[in-house]
């Protein structure tokens, strides 16, 4: 049996991009189906980081989304580079005015489950995508399973492929379930979680001998550490004491507070960028279009990004017809998307010693370190980053 | 035969750094040797690009070293980064207030030789340094060779390596003639110079997927232009006109003036820094302690800035007794080095496409060049490494 439904946008993927899209368009009178195939809870739970540039925050503030990242989040006026045993302090708002907001994904996506079913969103949980169909003709289809396998069919204006780094949509667009730009990054990510109280007010960004160190957190009585490890590294190879060796050994000169670790975690991490972004009525946003490192935060702020520029795009095609920022949705958002991925790729290399480094490699990197530090401009230049480059169409 | 010498600082090596620093010294009553195997025209023919940072002019001119630099120089506000066919001009001065000078090297030895010989230098040409002896004693020596093949031996408080690349002193300071840190690039400049008048006010520094080009000037009807090639590629292996395009596609959106090209040359460059830059009562400075590739223009102004260190140094050692600041010269000069190593690397790894770059590499340098061009921030942290960081005890 297959249900045929008729929207304007049908979205793939309830993640923060998706969800957020069907809120802004709603407020547009532009009705769109979302769906996903994780349940509610799912989605609420699924532990992400949370570093939200100011733009983010303003963004879902203004359109209603979320307040209570004002109330529960964390505004965090600066960050610490730390390298040769010494912290050094990047003030964003002395630098550029502007701060970022420490408030987990997850917080994000109950904010949002909640403003869109209170706006009465068709949202289908447990929904599967199998494939869209048709994305070069005026009426795009995606093609899904049901909870109880049934087919549904969804007929739409647009089509916006949401659904993350293993994207179903990606093929529509690409011609490929992966055509995209890749880089892999020899090394990875060991995450904790702990019981115990911040070891600092602002997250650390460390560069030692020893690697890389972030760190972090999430709450007043739960920590977010990561240290550098091997890519093919696993999570039993340490006791418990030896991680809090590698974390502060690792951050010379800071004393972690330590606490009952309760989660460890490899984080495998890599760039990629889509080859195209959009076919016909078909565009990617968020990790469907690109994934960065997380060193530099920008995952989830890059695909809000991403919400804005085809937010407006959707407005002048189904509104008014106008198909002229559609087509420019791909130069518009991949502007951004490159200089994230550049900056993802820049904190990454700045801050981590690659396996092989030569001396020579090692000493540039603190040459670099310092040259940024010792500079208001090269304070500011970081900061404009991370902070988040202006939205398009906000000021 | 053997000639015995004795000053207070004998220096090896009558190039930029060399020469300034005897003048220098002189200015505060410290006397000192100057010997070089090279002949006065030698010298004053080395061929050396030359883009002078706002500080060494001054420096020069303050010190009545050189009053042409003001004359025959030519000031250059600015520079143009070219890539994706556009060009994006980084104004100095508005950025942070000073400029560079295009005054090649030949004429700033020029200037030296002319003050040195007039202010009674016991300067000895011809004269080939051997080794370097009794570094770690208060009476450190050079043994060196005459133009007729006698020894000539210079006893001094003080030894200084300003003898180039190929440094003889640098073994006394490492212990190897080569001790350091070491970068290769996998790619080399071709250049040539050609009768033309100036394609460019200031100096192009062009990205494009066929390579990198500087587009630089030598006079009023004398060009300099480069062109990114293979480490192993040959001077006769283009035709003139084959010249001319080769640099015309790697300026996309300029049209270079031709004229005839009467000089070509490969230049293979590195990254080198010294393990020690002292070792007891020797020091090294410019090449001898340090090689930069060109991109960044640092080299010259890189010695310069050893010297100022250096001379400060030599005047509490020699003039007070106090060696805290000699003590002290390699972590003030190598805080420097690194910075503008760090400086050069960025310059030649942002603007070069190295072989084997993937199309990730390639639109991550893209969204490199973009981020720094449009942020005011980034321009001027450019433009602050380019003109030059103030020079120590100096504004």
């Amino acid at each position: 049996m297959t249900t045929h439904v008729r929207t304007r946008v049908a979205i793939i993927g309830a993640g923060p991009a998706g969800l957020l899209l069907s809120h802004l368009l709603a407020a547009d009178g532009i009705e769109s189906v979302v769906i996903d195939q994780r349940s509610r809870e799912e989605i609420e739970t699924t532990i992400r980081a949370g570093i939200l540039e100011q733009g983010t925050v303003d963004l879902l503030v203004d359109s209603g989304a979320s307040d209570r990242v004002l109330t529960v989040g964390n505004r965090h006026d600066g960050i610490e580079l730390r390298f040769e045993g010494e912290g050094h302090r990047i003030d964003f708002p002395s630098l550029v005015g502007r701060a970022v907001w420490l408030y987990p994904q997850h917080e994000v996506l109950k904010d949002l489950v909640a403003a869109r079913i209170a706006g009465g969103q068709d949202l289908r949980l447990g929904v599967t995508a199998e494939r869209v169909e048709d994305a070069t003709t005026d009426h795009p289809r995606v093609i899904a399973t049901g909870p109880d396998g049934e087919e549904l069919v969804i007929e739409a204006d647009f089509v916006v492929g949401a659904d993350g780094s293993r994207s179903v949509a990606r093929a529509a667009v690409t011609g490929s379930s992966t055509g995209g730009y890749f880089r892999e990054y020899p090394f990875a990510w060991f995450g904790i979680l702990c019981e115990a109280p911040p070891s600092s007010e602002e997250l650390i960004y460390s560069r030692s001998d020893e690697g890389f160190a972030l760190i972090s957190q999430r709450s007043a009585t739960v920590q977010r550490m990561y240290f550098q490890c091997d890519v093919d590294d696993n999570t039993e190879r340490y006791s418990e004491a030896q991680l809090w060796d590698e974390l502060q050994k690792r951050v010379p000169g800071t004393e972690l507070k330590q606490g009952t670790i309760f989660q460890r975690d490899i984080l495998r991490f890599r760039s990629f960028v889509a080859h195209k972004v959009l076919e016909g009525r078909v565009a990617l946003i968020g990790d469907a279009a690109h994934t960065v490192p997380p060193t530099g935060a920008k995952g989830m702020n890059l695909a809000i990004a991403d919400v804005v520029v085809l937010t407006a795009a959707l407005r002048a095609l189904l509104l008014e017809g106008d198909d002229r920022l559609v087509q420019a949705f791909p130069e518009t958002a991949l502007q951004r998307i490159w200089k994230a991925q550049h900056f993802s790729w820049w904190m990454t290399s700045m801050l981590h010693v690659a396996p092989g480094a030569s001396e020579f490699d090692r000493l540039r990197q603190i040459g670099e370190l310092r040259s940024v530090v010792e500079s208001e401009a090269g304070k500011t230049y970081l900061a404009e980053a991370y902070t988040g480059w202006p939205l398009a169409g906000r000021s």
